[in-house]
């Protein structure tokens, strides 16, 4: 089976100074894929003609399909379509077609066309129209020495459209593309090289069509399985049954499958077992609580939470004992037990979740250093407490501790 | 005044695949722009040994500087180093010190090495250690042929911490650079095209050395001088010329200039004025609190808050009376000055913040559709109230009615 190679080439200034992120190569690659076509490498070039010819020469030596965005604007720094038509020796002509959609959306906005805006109807010789439903710089596909080069607009929504709505069909049609599918296992609290060692022989067992990466972020491990066939039902079947082999050596340590995300996976346990849920946070300062409320109804279960920054609101919000402060401090167990017990009291919830430590980067002491959190949840019949030594950064610090405390959420949910 | 020219080579399946945004390559390009180096290309391949080896020699061939990332990770498909290695000729060393600081991290997190961990301690024997600060795998520097590799981890804040602090300062160090300086002047509720108008004869009279650039974001627009000179002095002397002329021509919008931010003005604004606040949040649902609470220091002025997410809350925490939520509704005016007043009497302090609203994307009636917001903010002698229609977007709604918020904010503290 041969693959079908791409290569995206985005061309504007912008991208190189570092002024605008890149988000169009990764929605058309993300296409792409799901149509079996592989991308095999990105190139980013400035408005300058040598190099985008030069890019043009190495994307053609390498892939069969090159994929090409911006540069087709009316201004004078936009020249994709004259180094195209140089490019393949030819010249540009006037599109009737294009000319006449340039045209009506200009009349339509009760606007009047200049010649730059006529020059939008400008293509090479050899290229076909692609409609550009949305705008009014035209895509082009253009097929010579048995490549096929496609130039759209650097708009996001114009060429996303063009590219769902026309190229990805008409590639499908063109090449006899295999079927690429990804599944994912998504993990937890332990280590990428732990976790490694632990799945070595099942990784090492894998057949060659199917492929495995580790994607970490942030206290989790993403896995990836990705496989290659002509057969979709039975690559389906396949990684299935990889994934039956793979769940039962590191159980404790999923959470989700494919598009989960932790506080998705949290809210659909917190309905499912009709829970309601508080926090009191210190170190966290109001991220926890911003992690259940970013999600669209979440004010089925999330109830409330109190920022107890100073120690006087973890006294009058939440009822710690101000001789508890006294004797261990804030960032203690003792403390963040009352806390915890304290809110979900107070919201009058099943469960309370708690936060106090040194996030930093200063207020660290020898026997309690920046970077050191207690973290709690409390039902009415149990409380687990845990203390993290964590980072010198101050965002790092809080982000790592939301996100211990929602797994430790997530497994008692879950028993 | 020769330039100096760099490509950022990103290295990883998951970006060719479009499962993740390169976020990398932009702040890498951003980072060197104000280093007065040039990113002349920008190149994505995946994990393969014959592709990257392809491409670090066409880096070679149009820059100075190459920089990679990714691939640095202890396991299997992570290969950058032996590449690196094969590519140069030569083979991987141990290196103590890495493997020291390995070690201790690990310590430090209560964990046990393995073999993987420790393989991350080598490197190509002709490469200096860049030292990771915040994480296992090591930064690489190789001077090769008269040209500067630089490897860096891919996961990000690892390697924005290394390129800030170790890197940038090496290759200023090393290359010759010209002096590019930017300065910023950055305005708030006033729109792009009315402050182009405005201050459209002082931008024309701009020298040819300096550039202007707006970047507007979520109802901000921050003006960017951009000078380059081989006069450092000098060049700082105009800038700053050319903003004593633009300042009153614009005053009343200028919330900061260069690293401030809104909650940083705004930080030390309580701090100079020695005031105290809380937050009372229902839509923002944590969200406002976590943008006073991520600053260091906050403590001082910052007291607590509470995510008033249901009904119950607002009357029990907040002090808000049952009448009125069943009159007016928890989204109206009458609410949320209940609210802000409650949470300031509650809290003890000289300042309250309030919000309510339908962030959507349900939740909406046709007399308060999704987008519909309201803010206040209270002290012992006033109240401000203000509603907003805001958007379809659930987050989006979040950050602008705290943005708004921030913003009344400064503008009392500032009179």
């Amino acid at each position: 089976m041969k693959g079908i190679y791409a290569e995206i080439l985005t061309i504007g200034d912008e991208i190189l100074y570092g002024q605008i992120t890149d988000t169009n190569s990764q929605f058309i690659s993300a296409a792409l894929d799901k149509a079996g076509i592989q991308t095999v490498r990105k190139t980013s070039v400035g408005d300058s003609k040598e190099v985008i010819i030069s890019a043009l020469k190495s994307a053609a030596a390498v892939a069969d399909i090159i994929l090409i965005t911006g540069g087709l604007g009316p201004t004078k720094d936009d020249i994709t379509k004259k180094t195209l038509a140089e490019y393949f020796g030819t010249t540009l002509k006037m599109d009737d077609s294009v000319l006449a959609h340039v045209e009506q959306l200009f009349t339509s906005r009760g606007r009047m066309m200049n010649d730059l805006n006529k020059a939008q109807a400008l293509i090479p010789e050899n290229a076909q129209v692609v409609h550009n439903a949305v705008g009014t710089a035209p895509g082009m596909w253009i097929e010579h020495e048995g490549k096929v080069f496609i130039s759209m607009p650097g708009v996001p929504h114009e060429m996303q459209k063009m590219i769902n709505d026309l190229i990805i069909p008409k590639l499908r049609g063109h090449f006899k593309t295999p079927f690429i599918i990804h599944k994912w296992v998504k993990t937890i609290n332990i280590a990428e090289s732990t976790l490694a060692q632990t799945i070595e022989a099942w990784e090492d067992a894998l057949p060659p069509h199917i492929k495995l990466a580790y994607l970490p972020k942030l206290g989790q491990v993403r896995l990836r399985l990705t496989g290659k066939s002509e057969d979709e039902k039975q690559l389906l079947g396949e990684l299935e049954a990889e994934i039956q082999k793979l769940v039962p050596l590191i159980k404790e340590y999923i959470y989700g499958y494919d598009d989960d995300n932790i506080e998705s996976v949290i809210a659909n346990l917190l309905v499912q077992k009709n829970k309601t849920i508080s926090t009191a946070e210190s170190c966290t300062g109001g991220y926890l609580a911003h992690q259940f409320t970013q999600l669209a109804g979440s004010s089925r279960y999330y109830i409330g939470g109190v920022v107890a920054y100073s120690n006087q609101i973890k006294i009058s919000q939440l009822g710690v004992k101000p001789q508890t402060l006294d004797e261990f401090g804030a960032v203690s167990e003792q403390t963040i037990i009352e806390m915890a017990k304290g809110v979900r009291e107070a919201m009058k919830t099943d469960i309370g979740l708690a936060t106090s430590g040194v996030a930093g980067p200063d207020g660290g002491s020898p026997e309690k250093p920046v970077g050191t959190v207690w973290v709690a949840y409390a039902t009415e019949s149990e409380v687990v407490t845990k203390k993290l030594s964590l980072t010198k950064d101050r965002m790092l610090n809080i982000t790592l501790s939301a996100n211990y405390l929602l797994n430790l959420l997530r497994v008692r949910l879950s028993e």
